[in-house]
């Protein structure tokens, strides 16, 4: 058996390595990349997922599976659920031709790149066909799979394994009056004064202070780095190499503040990772949601408490003492947590962020569904 | 015909996206990694490099390159060119395995994290036992071809193609006595006052001033970009993503300008290439000696020149009153052109920088040799 898991090893962490590679240059082109250079990227990035494609899905490593799962068959141990996992995504994989993966990295690329020129001019109409081309791309993809309950199921399944679209129906539909009712009934009663957090704060030291802060959290500074990009992230390039991006907008450091903490919650989460599953299908977070509820935990659960402000504010209202003016902690705490229907999820107050993923299910699905 | 040039092209062009991701792989390694990231990045670009050695010496490569070569024989056009260089390469790589080429890149990649580790510690022991290990990897890539004339040809003609390490001797053994003659004659001559070139300069006034010169040498910005590094270099993306790298040194302002003046010269080498040679094995320099005559151009017989600093002085010495004071455009130019031996290439003025280049010579001989 030993011989099998180390050939599957093998083959499994060339195809991790060239997937790393295509995070790097994802990172790269949200990061660094110069305007003209998207177009070329879009290439490299289709040759390379097509590449990790096409050596994922080879009849070797499907062999190797099946032979591994039967000998590993119900024993509790780190290889017995490597296998499960590589078999799992083995058998998704292998309904999705390379070259279809190839197409939608060259799309999803244009579609970055004019997401950010809409975004920089504020015109919907840059981005709309290429969101377009995107959506279409993702009903093509579903429809490679045996139909489901639900076509967004496929789509959900590769985030929430085993997750339905019922499933989350089933948590969401109950909550969401809820939600709206206690919305309703924090923005119907007196406001908390929260102006002190539109004005203009120094870019530099509010960055600083987001690394102080993340620092103390944990985050690895000799395994990772943080960069500035118009959309906040997390990517792993290995266990050693965990990187977050923030980003900094004038009148509004919150924005910076709550971005480093949610991203930096990621990259505790994959810092943790065993170097031992290293190279392996199970070198990551085990699905979407359970990584959320990592970078919601230090941004919400603790950077948001205000045991959290008591410790910090100090020496922030030393470092932004015009701003805070008159500010105490507990001003700033009830500010912070201030909750108003807001367009942006990323800035969204602990509230209405709920709100935001419930409409985001909903868009999703219908654009699926194509109604 | 057309038929088998567009297959070849698209192996090819699958080929140059490996490569060029391999590339940006190898940038981030330098200018950004965080401390730890080095030992997966090898593996990373171990992969990619055999992978893309792999897919380049199929035989279905080797047959459409010779049916284009019988019949393209004797063309002279841009097609007819790209066969010939590709039929070179083609040649070369297949004598070389894919496990070397991995196995290099490992390599490599430790060399570099210890080479930087030593050259921040000033401690060449760290270094060594990578460096002999880089050599014995040279000497077995030698193993794989045919006996030449010398050992260093197979080597050499990586970079200068058909060049032999005979003809370089024919070219530096007369010059060199003349080299040392004439370095002689101007170090023993009185002594030009270039004090004022050894002080702290600020770091991101010199930066900018490098910026300016290379925007008016015609670096397109929307096409590329500049970061520090420990050692300056040049590396293309794309011909629409050409980078370069700039170090600064403490009490050291040359080091700054003349690196980005001469990696803004091998960038204006690269992002001038005919964008119709993207993706295949043309679009790149000549020859190594090509490149270097772009980029010394630029540093030298432009950046070191007297009508140059007539035009840039008058705003670098404001930009630097305190360092500069007293200090007139001869002067100036007279201190950037003192030749003085010193123990760093990428710093060594324009007489003695070809001494480097004859010993570097001599030393690659001998350790290819052995002797």
């Amino acid at each position: 058996m030993s011989e099998k898991l180390n050939q599957l090893k093998k083959l499994l962490g060339e195809v991790s390595d060239i997937g790393r590679a295509a995070s790097v240059l994802g990172w790269d082109q949200q990061v660094n990349i110069p305007p003209k250079g998207h177009e070329a990227r879009g290439q490299q990035l289709a040759t390379l997922s097509k590449i990790a494609q096409e050596k994922f899905i080879t009849d070797e490593v499907g062999g190797l599976i099946e032979d591994l799962k039967s000998e590993l068959n119900g024993a509790d141990n780190d290889d017995a659920a490597m296998i499960r996992v590589a078999s799992r995504n083995y058998d998704k994989a292998k309904r999705v031709p390379p070259s279809f993966i190839a197409e939608q990295a060259v799309v999803s690329s244009k579609a970055f790149e004019a997401w950010m020129e809409a975004r920089s001019k504020s015109d919907f109409s840059i981005f709309q066909p290429h969101l377009e081309k995107v959506v279409e791309l993702v009903r093509k993809y579903v429809s490679f799979f045996p139909p489901a309950d639900h076509p967004y199921d496929t789509l959900l399944d590769d985030y929430e394994p085993g997750m339905k679209t019922a499933d989350v129906k089933a948590i969401f539909d109950p909550l969401r009056p809820k939600q709206v009712e206690l919305i309703k009934a924090i923005t119907s009663a007196k406001q908390v004064k929260a102006d002190f957090l539109f004005k203009k704060y120094n870019e530099k030291k509010l960055i600083d202070f987001g690394v102080d802060v993340i620092t103390k959290y944990g985050y690895d500074w000799s395994r990772g780095r943080q960069d500035k990009a118009p959309h906040p992230f997390e990517t792993t390039f290995s266990v050693d190499d965990v990187r977050i991006t923030t980003r900094f907008e004038d009148d509004n450091p919150t924005a910076t503040l709550f971005s480093t903490m949610h991203e930096a919650g990621h990259a505790l989460y994959e810092q943790g990772v065993n170097p031992a599953y290293e190279r392996t299908p199970l070198a990551s977070g085990t699905s979407l949601a359970v990584h959320e509820s990592q970078s919601r935990m230090w941004e919400n659960l603790v950077g948001r408490s205000l045991p959290f402000w008591e410790h910090f504010y100090p020496s922030f209202k030393k470092t932004f003492s015009s701003q805070l003016d008159g500010v105490g902690v507990k001003a700033f705490y009830k500010a912070i947590n201030k909750v108003e229907p807001s367009l942006i999820r990323v800035n969204a107050d602990e509230a209405t962020y709920n709100l935001h993923i419930m409409l985001r299910l909903e868009l999703e699905i219908a654009m699926v569904e194509g109604s």
